[in-house]
């Protein structure tokens, strides 16, 4: 085993035991996203890598550290980090402007960020997430109803105790003032921030604001902050945001700190925590962004919200009652000896068309052995067939749970025994 | 829009519009798959290139040619070209062979292969294939099945007219015994075959069976070949298969010059073509693979048989009418004023949460074209709320199909409203 390969750092394999958790999500997701309106788009695993520099900034940490590109003549690509950026260049390519006023997307999908793995970061990571986007389509109560629809979904997957914290960026100009109050705020403290942070003050203050460092974790909560730095219209709009979560009885904490690690938000941010997922407690967030579709070269009027939900993440958080097995087999089919194989193999190949799931092992095995099989799989029945049997044109189907057996004639072409089953 | 960045080439967004024949191929491949006690795996979209190499053969065009690796410090890697170096990766690093003495799995995902794009080839394809891995689990009748669950996914998308080709092409020794006969029988006209076949001839004469230029599938055509270069065994072994295929009552032609373009096949080899495809008319392909697991590092014993299929190409051949639309939404919120918004909100939150399909439209837009918006959506119903049932607490029910109109009363924090559309 010296001479294998193995599976890269930082992804994981879905293995059929723990697939069906992961069905469980995404028929959930889907089937909140398509109470809400919203349509499933899939865009390719990878996008030209100006789109992501362009729309996440060059200063993220996303873009700096974390791109996975393609190498030689595929130079020039990258494996999409999220999903947002790919759906508004979507949006702008298909001319999705001059269709609709308002297009409800939702994706479900495998997302990539090539830093260092350690514990809880993924190099492929998977996300649900949703994007209204439409011409002038802003509005405090599209905004209370993307926060709304990343509630349903974590509720109709079972997670329970989620944690809703709001802010808003407001205008370009207004961040442009919590961004030079920021620094006001700071200036005197600047030699008590980490080395990072000290970078950060000139190049991208907000970043401070996210610092996982003790130090400087204690300095930003010093901070004296509110949304007073926002104008007047802007507060307005964050304030019927507010009214309209109340109106759903949807519980959040304003908190002023609040700014998500990409350049592309303005306005409503959102982000939700799981005390469940201990210190890396984040299931997900969301946010407004008006700018980006002018930005890669949409119209200029296109304005946008959305969010993404990491699925594992949300499986951490998921109550184990709802693991699942997938539906148990209906039917094994045992044949005592050779020659009884293919009879069985018509056997269960005419059940399996008609609707009927059935298995059957080709390989020498003991009776015993295949019955235990037949019990690990969680099989309702066994049908055996022995050299009687084939000779009299019948088949002993046995139930698991009593061990009762009964004979079935095998005629009309198999009919007797699919009808026996579809009874 | 000049300024505007574009979906990479050989690629494609699956649209809305598009949706939904996708979801109906993957719920029916899900569905046979599960029939069949085939359970799904996901495995990563990228894996250490070596995997490929050694598995693919380092003269196979998908190696040499197609890969996309990953750049910088993510070198080593590259996106996974197909699906079944990896799940034998995973059933290795698993060590699924201590488990269950045989494992069967399916794989619904994205494949990447870097080829100058051209009509019909796309650097990102999607895939439904299935495995059958296990200690010394070669069996002919496990060879038919996997082959009869390529055509009832096919059926059961609704394809109809495909043609199955077989061949068979033995154990390593048969394979060897093989290309000695192929280059004994092309020895006399090598010049006659194009350049890169001239090259093949030493490295790895097989590939002139593929070979798609004029003169020498005119070469291919005039060989004479059979299966009589198999052992008696190997032979004994293709019968069986070809007699199981009988007994489903599966149409199939022997075709001796089927080869398939990877390294790793043994025994059975098939392919499945549609012509509703045109001159890129292959749907599938598949066969048996008892060296794999071995070479990566797996026990010696461990042997495998699987297909793959396209999901582009399924959809191509799928009849247009199972192209339907979504489920259409159920109810369209109409507010009359600005005043009558907040109503209307909590009235389209309310039922969604009760599971009832619902939007609303939240820019001001007049009467007219809230109701087309509602025609084009399919929407069965819309609400209306004006000044007189927001006083008088009832909403306007307007049926779309023949205009009738009904008033609801709203009461009980919308209880009644939730019973009429319940019911």
């Amino acid at each position: 085993m010296s001479n294998s390969i193995t599976i890269p750092r930082g992804t994981a394999d879905i293995l059929p035991s723990e697939i069906a958790r992961w069905h469980i999500l995404e028929f959930q997701a889907r089937r909140v996203m398509e109470l809400y309106g919203y349509r499933e788009i899939r865009t390719p695993a990878f996008e030209d890598v100006h789109l992501f520099k362009r729309s996440l900034g060059v200063t993220s940490d996303v873009v700096n550290k974390q791109l996975m590109e393609l190498s030689a003549d595929k130079a020039g690509f990258a494996l999409r980090p999220e999903g947002t950026a790919s759906i508004v260049r979507s949006y702008i390519e298909n001319h999705f402007d001059k269709k609709e006023s308002l297009s409800k997307f939702y994706y479900i999908g495998a997302m990539f960020r090539g830093e260092r793995p350690q514990k809880g970061r993924l190099r492929q990571f998977h996300q649900i997430g949703a994007e209204a986007i439409g011409p002038t389509s802003s509005h405090p109560l599209l905004d209370a109803e993307m926060i709304a629809l990343a509630m349903e979904i974590l509720d109709a997957a079972g997670i329970k105790g989620s944690v809703l914290k709001i802010n808003s960026l407001g205008t370009p100009e207004d961040k442009e003032a919590f961004s030079q109050l920021l620094r006001k705020q700071l200036a005197a403290q600047t030699s008590g921030l980490c080395e990072d942070c000290q970078n950060r003050f000139e190049r991208n203050v907000f970043r401070i604001l996210d610092c996982k460092t003790e130090a400087c974790r204690k300095i930003v909560k010093s901070l004296n902050l509110s949304i007073e730095h926002l104008s007047q219209d802007s507060q307005k709009y964050f304030q019927s945001v507010q009214e309209a979560l109340r109106t759903l009885k949807i519980d959040f904490q304003v908190a002023p700190t609040l700014v998500r690690g990409l350049d592309y938000y303005t306005h409503t941010v959102f982000e939700i925590s799981n005390a469940a997922l201990g210190s890396q407690d984040a299931l997900g967030a969301g946010g407004r962004y008006n700018r980006l579709a002018a930005d890669l070269g949409g119209s200029e009027n296109v304005e946008a919200i959305g969010f993404a939900l990491g699925m594992e993440r949300m499986l951490l958080a998921m109550p184990t009652s709802t693991e699942e097995i997938s539906e148990p087999i209906q039917t094994i089919v045992i044949a005592l000896s050779r020659d009884d194989q293919p009879l069985g193999f018509e056997i269960v190949s005419t059940l399996r068309r008609a609707g009927i799931s059935g298995d059957m092992g080709y390989q020498k095995a003991s009776m015993k052995s295949q019955m235990r099989l037949a019990d690990k799989l969680g099989a309702q029945t066994v049908i055996l067939i022995g050299e009687d049997e084939r000779k009299n044109g019948y088949v002993t189907v046995k139930r698991m749970a009593d061990g009762t057996q009964e004979k079935v004639p095998v005629k009309d072409h198999f009919k007797t025994l699919v009808d026996y089953f579809k009874k």
